[in-house]
């Protein structure tokens, strides 16, 4: 069947094939670059036919979204805001469940990165300057191209318009097949055009606003962060932040100043971050608030090696590298070590974070079937990034971006550095001394002070803080004209008569870190965590639950007398308040309705372990319960006082569902929701 | 000494209680608001000028606020937000000490109150539509009184420039004594007065800017919510949320289904809020973005009692009770069980949350003697609360409020119901089934179905939902004119020829819960834990750290090689993955510097526990290293293997230092940091 599928599949890679070569061979020859992006973009075009089609043939996992999103919604993992004022696009609350989920993965992505590996951590402003994000460059290109209704106001997405246009015209039989032909020309370049390319679509093809026919406006650059004034004047121009990391960019010095001057470290952030999507859509994937977890990894240039890369050199991981994206390769399972060592991936740092991503999203829960690592073509890298491998999760909306892992090489500490002036950079012991040339100026205090007064103290400054080569030229000029201006100051050679030269010794050069950052979009984690972990039990197509691991699960464990009989009552609240003690979140359902039917309830809310009191609990000595579990829903019979160590231990994952089946008895009992 | 000190104070507390007497007649008396207000506001007056003796008096606590502010500063707990670049007021960055002293005091809130009370917990949009804020009363009344220099534009807050313009004019030495006393008198008015009220005095005493001696502008009502525009068009206007409170409010009919439709149940939400402050200041407590913890608790506003109130009602607290406050009382211990029984605070879930409130700021290490929980007075309490206290801790600012607990009643569902049109009320059973008189009209669908044509429908269902009274009000508009206006449509006495008149029997009531708030400002909450922890080396000013409880300390346990010599490395980094291995943070401080003062810095980041591994370490079997407690500075010798564990169960408050001196031999040496 395989065989079968290849056999469909390999003109699709020959395509995509034949393009990477002519890619290569159009950079290689040094053609122009307008000329390489429109190659590329039909190279990705190819790419996604190729996609597509694997996912058209695969087996199908039966997956139904909508019974997923009415769990989802019934049982309030999350929903539309403000629903009650009739709600907002782009714009989810968490409820209970969604809530304890997110906050379990963040504790669990502490304990393996924040923990593990030592890192800092830092809680910035939201708020945030415009000179900040001027420097880090999303005041001038974080935009996307918009045109409005000109009647209604109506706000569109060019590209995203100009797509549906184009997809409805194409299904149109009257569109003739050469026509069908120039639409797919044009499909393949969208995502590279210019905003005066689409502009000129628009005119082309005559298109009109979608909901009224009205006329569209030209389409304008919309930047997409929201703009905010601080304070009450309307002088302090801000924005809310678009992403985490510039708040420890900024923060670097006191960050390598608590690390006492050493490099490497890493610094962490979880918080939000804000995007002004023009139409937001695609539920959790593309919302206008979201919550980032990044890590900003600082380096030395030279040295990207990782001490404990061996630890994790064996991990096998599917890895989607750009080579094998151009030849129309499938993604490849291997190591990261042969991948780090065969050159694929940039570095052991970049590697080891890759890994340890890896692990992380398979200990939360999702499949390692459906994940894998694709590394960035050339051009669609951020021209600053040296190597960049996204983590993507297979789901209904095809393979989604869920955690990018970038080396940004001295990017944005040198952007910061631009914009406000202040140095951001590391002090790197030299092996051995170097002599350096040293040109310092030696004023004549006295003129200097007569002539300027109580500015006579910020020239001297400026004056011994100047650098050797700012000195020499100095030197030349008051030598040349017999004047030098300094910070607005006119500096004459009877100010400054002589320049001291001399050999001096340095034990230290300064050099600027290089960073690597993971950096993980929680909501779209999230969302593949539920994807990946949604089930429908056999034979019984209504019962649908969530098989999320015991360590992220919200509740960990319910508690089910199995009637409302008073007998049972003590019972269940004494084991619940012992739970309770262990801070293990418990849910006691004492509801009327079947046992079976009230597992099912817990089911949906992914509570992992179950505890029936039933009348052997109250009648027999030792007091025994059930003990149930989730997925494979097997039960065993142990005693009541038992059952919050157990269950604490199962949770943390220091112990397996077959450690307690191997030590307790099996009991059988027909599960009925009937 | 204290009867001396109370000798000072009677006649302040004489002049409290001369004017809480006067308020209170004037209310027996019905007197004019205005009147009550300007007579409260001197008490409030007078109330201030006995607290501020009661400070001057008493023993001081030799705290050294620069002090405090140098090590939080040096070590990074947090610092201005964007200080490279200028750095902005109101806007603090959070390093790697504060933001985990944040996120474990976080941690212990929810074990403290969301596990251990079985709450639900929620995460809710900060980007929030007009209408949700306009109902909760945010957009008409969160406002501060603002004027500007008429030159710069620079903002100024009107009743801060007032104090400031009276205080100095006090100090000059031409100022008349007659002078004084009516700067004094308008002084104690201030609090109340209107906008025109302190436009008058602007105008009166000439005020200018202080900054550069121009005009002021006439005062303005200023917002203080950040506005905000969500989504590109920039017609859906919206706000930052000023609190978070309102999420659970718009949540609340998902939040009751979640509970199965049942009273009392509980909901938490920590996030962010804004506030965009006219002049930010006095550091943490003062700012323009920050974290709230907020509990809504609904219940029967029938029956507001707490099944676990007798567990805490022994519990000790500080009351200053409105009576205190207006007969010049100092505040009185007493349990939460005599205040709930004797009606000082107005009901068992109030008093079961000033409990637990009290418990957990104890627990993360406030001091008890410097924290009490102070009654609103009748006036300050928001209109719709029932009753309010205010948790506040003293700080070198004085008291400050760092946790609200009121009882706010059906006020905010009800808001939102009005501003929705969505009903937020809950199914209560009866005791008895009522019989209650039903009218139900009876249309005639043919004659509807013709005349409405594709509106009938609508016409029928609005005449199904008519309320009894609605129904009997129509009935009687028919008889009378033949006709009646429903939602648009006119309907004759044909359409609707009869109306059935019986009795019903109901078994629930439709009430709307009472909501029990408590309301955590975090920051303030973190600071007031700073300045309570602050502490400084007997016989050694220089050493100043902090005494943090160990659950809320950042790092748990540091790990120190006396020398860098290369025997110690083993030892050093196996303990530090054992200690890593049980989620404890640790911090190696391999630095040369003697082990003193290596301490010392361990101590200035408040890590509770540390250990030395020495030559002793090395050479003996078993391997034995000190441990060393923060506070009391002890060591004990102990195997390295029982480490770990035994600080992890230190951490987690499972033993106390003393079951380990008692266990261990004390170690004894000098430490010094020479």
């Amino acid at each position: 069947m395989e065989a079968e599928m290849e056999q469909q599949l390999a003109p699709l890679r020959a395509r995509c094939k034949e393009q990477g070569d002519l890619v290569r061979k159009l950079k290689a020859d040094g053609a122009p670059e307008i000329d390489v992006k429109k190659q590329v973009q039909e190279l990705k075009n190819r790419k996604k036919e190729l996609e597509d089609m694997v996912l058209k043939l695969s087996p199908p996992d039966n997956f139904d979204r909508a019974k997923m999103t009415d769990l989802i919604k019934r049982r309030f993992f999350y929903d539309n805001s403000f629903a009650i004022y009739g709600g907002i696009t782009g714009q989810y609350d968490y409820g209970p469940m969604g809530c304890d989920l997110v906050d379990n993965m963040l504790a669990e992505w502490q304990k393996h990165f924040v923990i593990q590996e030592r890192m800092l951590k830092v809680n910035c402003s939201i708020l945030t300057p415009e000179p900040v994000l001027k420097a880090s460059g999303h005041v001038d290109k974080f935009a996307d191209y918009m045109v409005k209704d000109v009647k209604t106001g109506e706000c569109y997405r060019l590209d995203h318009l100009i797509k549906q246009h184009f997809e409805k015209k194409r299904a149109d039989k009257k569109t003739t097949n050469e026509e069908k032909e120039a639409l797919d020309r044009k499909l393949t370049l969208l995502e590279g055009m210019t905003m005066e390319e689409m502009n000129k679509i628009v005119k082309e093809y005559a298109m009109k606003s979608p909901l009224t026919g009205n006329d569209l406006t030209d389409a304008v650059e919309f930047n997409l962060m929201f703009p905010i004034s601080i304070g009450p004047s309307g002088s302090l121009k801000g924005f809310l932040r678009p992403e985490t990391a510039q708040g420890i960019f900024v923060n670097f010095k006191r960050l390598l100043e608590y690390n006492q001057g050493k490099l490497p470290f890493a610094c962490a952030q979880i918080g939000n971050a804000y995007r002004n999507e023009i139409s937001p859509r695609s539920g959790l994937l593309r919302v206008r608030e979201f919550t980032m977890a990044e890590i900003e990894h600082f380096c030395d240039p030279d040295d990207k090696s990782h001490p404990k890369f061996n630890q994790i050199a064996d991990t096998e991981m599917i890895l989607y590298s750009g080579c094998a994206q151009m030849d129309g390769e499938p993604a490849k399972k291997m190591t990261i070590g042969e991948a780090v060592h065969g050159g694929l991936v940039a570095n052991e740092t970049l590697g080891y974070y890759m890994a340890r991503i890896h692990q992380y999203l398979i200990k939360i829960g999702i499949s390692p079937k459906k994940m894998r690592f694709r590394q960035h073509l050339s051009n669609e890298m951020a021209h600053y990034a040296c190597d960049c491998w996204d983590a993507e999760c297979l789901t209904s909306y095809g393979w989604i971006e869920c955690v990018g892992c970038a080396d940004r090489s001295a990017y944005d500490l040198g952007q910061h550095t631009k914009g406000s002036g202040v140095k951001m950079c590391v002090e790197r012991p030299l092996k051995e001394p170097i002599l350096v040339d040293s040109v310092v100026a030696v004023p004549e205090k006295g003129i200097i002070g007569k002539t300027f007064k109580k500015d006579a103290k910020a020239v001297q400054e400026a004056l011994l803080s100047l650098s050797s080569d700012e000195a020499e030229k100095m030197d030349k000029a008051l030598n040349d004209s017999g004047e030098y201006q300094l910070n607005g100051f006119k500096l004459t050679r009877g100010m400054v008569p002589s320049f001291k030269r001399e050999q001096k010794k340095v034990y230290v050069e300064d050099i600027v870190p290089s960073v690597i950052e993971p950096s993980f979009g929680v909501g779209r984690v999230f969302y593949a965590l539920l994807e990946h972990s949604f089930r429908v039990r056999e034979n019984d197509e209504k019962r649908t639950y969530f098989s999320l691991p015991a360590v992220v699960a919200p509740i960990k464990v319910s508690v089910l007398p199995l009637s409302n009989n008073q007998e049972f009552m003590p019972f269940t609240s004494q084991l619940a308040d012992a739970l309770t003690e262990l801070s293990l979140p418990v849910r006691v359902d004492d509801s009327t309705g079947s046992i079976g039917r009230r597992y099912a309830r817990t089911d949906e809310i992914a509570i992992p372990f179950g505890v029936t009191i039933d009348f052997d609990t109250v009648n027999n000595t030792p007091h025994t319960v059930t003990l149930r579990e989730r997925d494979s829903t097997e039960q065993v019979r142990m005693p009541i006082e038992e059952v919050p160590v157990t269950v604490r231990k199962l949770a943390d994952g220091k112990i397996k569902w077959s450690d307690v089946t191997s030590k307790w008895p099996k009991f059988t009992a027909q599960e009925t929701t009937k």
